[in-house]
């Protein structure tokens, strides 16, 4: 049996978990595999509750988790708040106390909504499969930072900071993903630049003398947003730190054009993991059920995955997003087709499976 | 008489500027003005020549010019130079000895070259006029860096620094130049997470109170870095940090498929001023007269109306361009039409002027 802390946050996350939840049940009867599932206050609607997003209780459900699945957080209503006392200080503070420190974000295109792409059609050939691995726990998230009181104003500063092993498991975790993959890594930074890009491109590349099988290339990051459209097939798993990875994930989803489509896992080396949609809370939909579930429900099937084995379960998860998907049924979202609120593409789903 | 200081610097550089000389030769008769031109050694070849990127000589007479035009620098040759003595290493003291903190990027996409943008038709409308007004002597660029060795290998840093007093600056820059376009500005930030950020936002808010007429929106960078794909259209200024800055800006010019098109200057609120194309130095093709030499030819084209005032004069430049296009002329990065070498371009443009 698995345990499951599952945090639902705000906006739509409530809406899109529960979809997701409603795809797991089936998964559990058709593969008899128990999954001990519990809710917990996290995000926003944790600081209304008890005044900080992300409670000790919550934070003792989640270390005792085989996995973590999380909705979305954060809505205009916190975002008058200070720094420390926001929905996305719980965020960090998660990732953080659970320790996982890579971030995998594929960035895929889905055949059927192709035509969705941004990019023109003669970019994406034969569609789009890029892995941002992004080091989630280190870098400018975490370092030193501060606002201090100075003649005529003030001066604010944040410390971008890595550390030899840091980089070096993060490193290993986008090598070994390689080798599941087209064995091709990008390395992003800006070593003509930074100090602590110059030790992370030292350092991946000591590491990489022990994959001589995978690729390794080295990319500034300005280049990098430029690559992503001028010929994103160039790249299979784009490796790279905290705040660059923020950033060009974000870019390599926007270019598949089904942003509501993307899981995420964040993982530390074992089997626990924190699994959530690479959307926002979307406040401006929040209630209306047009939320798209499928990024959530894509999300338990990363779970599945690499927390709990069970590849065949996630694999039958996937194939019926695509069924449902090439039978026409769309959110909003997703452009012309039947369209089916967030409940009726979750029924779907459950249905397909 | 206007005092210009060269620096042609590497790999396409001096062909490139070439033919921007060529064509301030055509301005300087056609208009009746003097330009006192004189080159100087930057970059690779300055390493090469008097062992560092940016030689005594070479700042004194940048310090006594009123405009700086700059090819481009760094090549393979220098990559495996160390931080400090890389041609990259002189663009960075450059930019802080001449004090030109407000970097203008105009991403434009050219009526005759629309075809060429990654994106799809529907989303260029009108065509795309960005401009990213980049902070370019402060954040991460020139704060507090260093590589310490520690327990088990090394720990490296940089430090985003920013002050009120260098934010409020180039706030200005945004706001006043937003008077001159659309009066609409993206300022762009990481406020969830920087305190940086919370500084720049709070006081772009404080200098858009003098600005009523120009509208200011606030937008996460990750975000940004969708929205330029998604919706590239909203945008008319965009305002942000040197780093975030470098990445945005050389997205945005990539969504114009012109990157070879793009001129760029570097202001400090009086006159003077450093105009560079916003391509690099492509060794490459260096050498093989396929450069295209037109960002730096409307780099001119930028010096003549910030530096010296001269609008008519930098509209003669802008026009020559686009009827140069028009009619079909293109370098080979620009696709099909009537193939000319870098020359050729150069010839043609001052032969239309
Ligand atoms: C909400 C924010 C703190 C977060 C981040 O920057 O990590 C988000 O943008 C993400 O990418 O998960
Ligand atoms: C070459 C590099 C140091 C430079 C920068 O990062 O500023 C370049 O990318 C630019 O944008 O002008």
């Amino acid at each position: 049996m698995y345990k499951i802390a599952v945090l639902p946050g705000d906006g739509i996350g409530p809406e899109v978990i529960n979809e997701a939840l409603k795809v797991l049940d089936v998964i559990s009867k058709k593969f008899n595999v128990k999954f001990d599932v519990k809710e917990y206050a996290f995000g926003g609607i944790a600081i209304d509750k008890f005044g900080c997003p992300y409670p000790k209780e919550t934070e003792n459900a989640c270390l005792n988790s085989d996995a973590v699945l999380l909705g979305a957080v954060g809505g205009y209503k916190w975002d008058i708040l200070n720094g420390d006392k926001r929905p996305e200080a719980g965020l960090l503070a998660l990732r953080k106390s659970l320790g996982v420190y890579a971030n995998l974000r594929p960035a895929t295109l889905f055949k059927p909504l192709k035509s969705a792409s941004p990019l023109k059609d003669e970019l994406l050939k034969d569609g789009l499969d890029i892995l941002v691995v992004r080091e989630l726990t280190g870098g400018m998230y975490f370092g030193p930072r501060g606002t201090e009181k100075i003649d005529g104003g003030f001066k604010a500063y944040d410390t971008e900071v890595y550390e030899t092993a840091e980089i070096k498991r993060i490193a290993i975790t986008a090598f070994e993903t390689a080798r599941k993959r087209n064995k091709k890594i990008t390395s992003v930074d800006k070593a003509n630049i930074l100090d602590t890009s110059r030790l992370w491109r030292s350092i991946v590349n000591e590491i990489s003398k022990d994959y001589p099988d995978v690729e390794l290339n080295h990319m500034y990051v300005d280049n990098c947003a430029m690559q992503l459209i001028k010929d994103p097939s160039q790249f299979d798993i784009i490796l790279t730190s905290n705040i660059f990875g923020d950033i060009l994930s974000d870019e390599a989803s926007q270019l598949t054009g089904s942003i509501g489509m993307l899981p995420s896992a964040s993982l530390r080396g074992d089997k626990v993991g924190l699994y959530e949609p690479i959307h926002g809370s979307a406040p401006d939909i929040a209630g209306t059920k047009k939320a798209n579930p499928l990024a959530t429900i894509l999300s338990v099937a990363m779970m599945l995955e690499y927390s709990f084995d069970m590849k065949d379960a996630s694999n039958a998860i996937k194939e019926a997003v695509n069924k449902v998907l090439e039978d026409g049924y769309r959110t909003a979202d997703l452009g012309k087709g039947k369209l089916v609120n967030t409940e009726e593409m979750g029924d779907k789903v459950a249905e397909y499976i």
